[in-house]
């Protein structure tokens, strides 16, 4: 169904909202802004800011249900011979190979992650958000390979895979933090990602065998 | 060295304000209860209680540094051959035989379930507990095998396991929460366990693969 012009209009101020938010965050820290700065900035009401966003968190992470479609497609999306673990793997090394947000690779993910790290209600949201994920991620799974609901694999696969990634560029953006560069980070990165996988995919019954 | 006469009073007041602070939270929910009145409960100032525990939330979780130092010693006491998901299965079913409280499979564990589900800010700082108990488990299993600070492994391995371990415990809680008895639920979730282990130690390479 083609978007009509009143969605339309809809979903451009929630886009000028956020991106508005976002510029104030990035250069004044997520504290020190309030709904109030947003909502000038971006010429609407108080009202209309939390008609669009629940809460100031979420005017930060108004791209996560984009993120969860996106893993659900990367599922629903494999190719003919691929495992769930192996399109995953290909997905986040694309990621690595083009800079992109999806697993926040993106030559800002560094400024996004300060921000987070310096405030305590973001962190937290972060934490929620990423168990949203991987229930999201697991729900798509399940439907997949049509599992019982005591059938609690879905939901260690999702843990698993997105665990991984999470960690992966989380490692990433804290180096970057730190004060490497992207070009000493990404090819180790690449590295790492390989590992990372081949472990998922093998498993941890060798690891750390008691001699 | 032995424990002076300072130290055990010291320990026996925290002992008393966290059960005191735990009856109170059982009968009439946690956001219900302050801490003025635990501090009346227990007859301490409301100071004193802020000295032990620095939030209403730690008074809650006053055993976690207990279920850390326990976590790694799954690792250290690992037998001879034995890898570390093998100790963590033995722990585990282990835990689940003599209903203990560590992994929550206690017989109160529904109660502190529903305690924490109800409760905005204990279920974030459930999270955020949750992490940094992967931090830990991952520190010592770096020490274990001397890892480098760049390998990610360590801490691949401790959240791989502890998800799991949490799935497995979270969801025989929502079943008896949901009105399930013990005695339907432990049989089954001895079974999920083995099968669950069974994933994590050969991995996922061939989970959901597209035909």
């Amino acid at each position: 169904m083609e978007e009509g012009l009143r969605e339309r209009k809809k979903r451009e101020t929630r886009t000028r909202i956020a991106d508005m938010a976002m510029g104030l965050f990035m250069a004044r820290g997520f504290e020190q802004v309030t709904v109030a700065d947003v909502a000038r900035a971006a010429d609407v009401s108080v009202n209309t800011v939390f008609n669009y966003f629940g809460t100031k968190e979420d005017l930060f992470l108004d791209r996560r249900e984009e993120v969860e479609d996106l893993q659900s497609r990367v599922v629903r999306e494999r190719r003919p011979g691929e495992s769930v673990v192996a399109a995953f793997r290909r997905d986040f090394l694309d990621a690595i190979e083009t800079r992109d947000w999806r697993y926040g690779l993106n030559d800002g993910a560094d400024l996004f992650g300060a921000i987070v790290a310096a405030s305590p209600s973001l962190t937290a949201r972060f934490r929620e958000l990423a168990y949203e994920q991987i229930q999201h991620l697991a729900a798509t799974l399940a439907e997949e390979t049509d599992a019982d609901p005591d059938d609690l694999t879905p939901r260690m696969v999702a843990a698993q895979i997105l665990e991984t990634t999470r960690l992966l560029s989380g490692h990433a953006v804290a180096r970057k933090l730190a004060g490497e560069s992207w070009a000493e980070i990404l090819p180790q990165l690449q590295r790492q990602t390989e590992q990372a996988f081949d472990l998922l995919e093998s498993g941890i019954s060798g690891y750390c065998v008691r001699m």
